[in-house]
């Protein structure tokens, strides 16, 4: 990180997105309009944190990068340690201390038709902004969520930029004046949020929807779980409701919140309408995880 | 069509695009990675036929892009007239006596977040290329299907280019050596195809889907009845299954098909096999109604 601007002098005009081969100004950084990404929603994504230039659980997220493009038979347009070095100088080149590292992979450009030919190069893009992190606010008081039920498609499992419903679903959010929408399905159990995961406490134990076809297999939200279990906290991934008697808290997880206590629900307290002592403590325990990386 | 360049020095090479306020070479047109059709599939479209200069039910598609584009809050980029000036243009720039234009709208370019700012100035993109037609092939012999439980989002009804599940299953009847896949519902009723509506003959009325959230309400679909009407063919829109008996013929209906039969499904015939005298006489109007916009 020695060689690297300070971040002072990194302003959104200067950022660098790596585009299909080129390191070019953000900018000006563009795909054909033909991208079966622009066109048909025809990619997956991923997004990273870097703290201090160290990624949290890359590995994991390549993982999951080759399972999405393998689920729509789209290959990886680079072998995964040339990946890992486009990211790491992508990084280098916008290198805040918390980064955001965004990774996307289409079919390619084609003229327009369902059927691509099986002779496209995939598109990539990587940039790196700075991390967003949740507000002293939603901190203090947590964030605030709705219910919907479930409009997505039924392969939610795939992180695919097919994302229109959570677009959807979070604008509903909006207008309602709460922070995130959480999907529900035709039962009433609470599935995931528009672009998190939702873990409830129930009963002091820790309770979230289990991996299937209607929930993205998280990373936050797989490293939350193991954290609790070394905690000693019991955890249980099963499909729960918010009018479990014995509900607690509820928390969100995302690359972008960590983990984020939810004290209300489609208007109403959860619990006792606080940030609650499970949902502080699992925080503590991601955030000195990122804290090891930046000492590291 | 008199100042246009004769349809042979048209190469693919030398189409002009409309991307955001300026026509430029189809081939350096581009848009922004940020924009939120590339990176959330934020965005619908259109594909309208254009036969020597005269749009095939402009109108109903434009009602239908309004439509679409309050479904999902996204502003209309430009006031109706002028869009069809645009529309207009961009054929008189790519004049093909059969041509297939493509809108699309985006809700615009932003740094990722899945809320949008709502200052963002909508994407605008239009091309003209020419317009596909079937084989011969698939004329005398008929389109082959597959049938898919539908594992599309629910809003279907919309006209988004969040396109990914269609592109799945596009692959999977490719994969199967079939043309179309056609998406059933739990109950195995035949809603619509991956990028086409579909109607069956039975017991001598046409039968489709009823417009509702799981089916496209198809431009070509709507024109197929309204010609069917007129010829005195008994319509019926209801749920629909494959095996009803008096089954007789199925066809797809799309602006670049027009009117096809579908003579085979998931390795079965379609009644005999054969391209149906129903279809045969619909596909004939649609071709009429076409022919009649070229002697406009």
């Amino acid at each position: 990180m020695s060689s690297t601007a300070p971040l002072s002098e990194k302003s959104p005009e200067n950022l660098t997105a790596y585009v299909n081969g080129d390191f070019v100004a953000l900018e000006n950084a563009t795909v054909h309009i033909e991208d079966r990404g622009f066109q048909f929603a025809d990619g997956v994504y991923e997004v990273v944190a870097c703290i201090h230039g160290h990624f949290l659980d890359l590995g994991p997220h390549l993982d999951r990068l080759q399972r999405s493009c393998a689920a729509i038979d789209v290959a990886m347009p680079c072998a995964r340690a040339q990946l890992e070095e486009l990211i790491a100088e992508t990084w280098q080149r916008n290198p805040f201390d918390d980064a955001m590292i965004y990774i996307q992979i289409t079919r390619g450009a084609a003229p327009r038709a369902h059927l691509a030919p099986d002779t496209l190069t995939p598109t990539l893009i990587i940039t790196s902004r700075e991390l967003p992190r949740p507000s002293d606010e939603k901190l203090a008081c947590g964030a605030s969520g709705i219910t919907l039920e479930d409009f997505r498609w039924k392969r939610c499992d795939i992180k695919s930029i097919a994302l229109l419903a959570s677009i959807m679903g979070k604008q509903e959010a909006h207008r309602q004046a709460a922070d995130e929408a959480f999907w529900t399905d035709a039962d009433g159990h609470v599935l995931e949020g528009s672009s998190t995961n939702i873990l409830a406490v129930i009963d002091g134990k820790l309770v979230t929807h289990p991996l299937d076809h209607q929930v993205l297999g998280g990373i936050t939200r797989s490293m939350t779980l193991d954290l609790a279990r070394k905690a000693g906290i019991a955890v249980e991934e099963r499909p729960w409701t918010l009018d479990e008697s014995g509900l607690s808290e509820c928390m969100l997880t995302s690359t972008t919140n960590a983990v984020l206590p939810v004290c209300s629900m489609n208007g109403k307290a959860v619990g006792n309408g606080k940030p609650g002592p499970l949902t502080g403590k699992l925080r503590q325990l991601m955030l000195a995880a990122m804290e090891d990386l930046r000492r590291t």
